[in-house]
């Protein structure tokens, strides 16, 4: 029933704390967001960190400084609620996992909502190409390049990427289908050897867990949102509020109209 | 010999005070771009403008407070001295035209670079197809819409357009060509009816030249940088400086790259 809602009564469900779980699967064919909460006085600099590293942090709304309503995506929503769980951060360490976020509200903060790989996976099984994680019921395998993204201000962090093994031809089919949509990290940044970005095991991902890599399959390689929440870990701002991870933001956009 | 220079070359003229000529047709290949210099106090509501209105303002690269280089796009330029000719505006009068900005230049600015329609009029020649104002040598002509641009901060405008007539055939291909260069304008906003989008005279543009419509042709609209001046102009900030239109930063990148 859950799965077939819409995202505005998903949103009451987490607003009323009736929902307390991962949103992969909910409201499918709706945009789902990360969420990065900071301070105005970085917010800036964290602005230009997604610019220039649009791949990783495609912006899909920005708050106005102390308004939590993410008017562009989702008209009436408020930040603060209605995601399923969050986590906040003082300079760089967690100090709590929390379902909302309004004791520690205030009027300076900053709310970003950054594109997430739900859309173009959508795309991808409309479209009959395997998604290996969601066959095995696993979170997606993420990792650690050793490609620097080009830092602004405080923020700094390697490349994090995500990854799903395709046939080649597949490979190819999803470069094709997954440019379109640069609002969700657009087409891969690498397809094949592994080593030539520095990941050196595929079985041992840094985050998220390992999947089967069948033979013939390429290893096919996405930016991933985490880059933001590492860049964030690195620059250790003083008040920082993410998502917990899987536990993102479902707007009112459709991922074909991004 | 001008036109085969490179960007560098150009800049370096500009720089010596040996160029001081609209920048169409220079360094062809290569992107131009629009110039915005704003106060660190207002950079934070114009790069959301920005943000948010990416066909009339995309955005190429943003300097750090205080550095005059545009390290994305060109390594060692100078902004304060490589374009050929600046506006220099306070509180949104326009107090002088400049070859050179280093005695306005202070440690809070922040530049933005903004993509340009000669990127993707480039590709359109290459292709085949007729962009008029350059058959006619004249100015593109540019339209205020009744279209509003989302709102940032103290930013607001209605989004100002330019029109290229275009066969309807033609018309299509312009849109497959210029979608991809969203860096660029991106696909146009509308074709067809003017009058739907608040243009009752196409012979009487708002700014720069009227062009000839052929028998059949429809008028094709692009966003258009010049949004970004209205923007400032009714922002009215102590502090603003913009490139002298038609005298634009060449930057190293290709436009074939963005």
């Amino acid at each position: 029933m859950l799965k077939s809602s819409l995202p505005s009564e998903i949103r009451q469900l987490c607003r009323d704390k009736k929902l307390d779980a991962p949103t992969s699967g909910l409201a499918p064919g709706y945009v789902q967001a990360n969420l990065v909460v900071l301070p105005y006085s970085l917010a800036f600099d964290f602005l230009l960190f997604c610019q220039r590293n649009p791949k990783p942090c495609p912006i899909l709304d920005i708050t106005e400084v102390g308004n939590p309503e993410p008017r562009l995506i989702a008209c009436n929503a408020d930040i603060r609620t209605d995601l399923p769980r969050y986590r906040v951060f003082k300079y760089g360490e967690l100090i709590t996992e929390t379902t909302d976020i309004k004791e520690f509200w205030r009027n300076d903060l900053v709310a970003f909502l950054i594109g997430c790989s739900f859309s173009f996976e959508n795309v991808m099984l409309n479209s009959g190409l395997p998604v290996r994680h969601i066959e095995e019921g696993k979170n997606v395998p993420m990792y650690k390049t050793n490609i620097q993204c080009v830092p602004a201000g405080k923020f700094s962090s390697s490349l994090i990427v995500s990854m799903r093994p395709l046939l080649s031809s597949d490979a190819i089919r999803a470069v094709e289908l997954t440019s379109r949509y640069h609002k969700a990290h657009g087409s891969p940044i690498h397809v094949g050897n592994p080593e030539l970005i520095g990941i050196y095991d595929l079985q041992k991902p840094d985050y998220g867990d390992a999947v089967t890599v069948h033979e013939k399959e390429v290893p096919v390689f996405w930016a991933c949102g985490v880059t933001t929440q590492a860049a964030i870990l690195q620059a250790k701002p003083e008040l920082a509020i993410t998502h917990a991870p899987g536990y993102m933001f479902i707007s009112d956009i459709k991922d074909i109209n991004i």
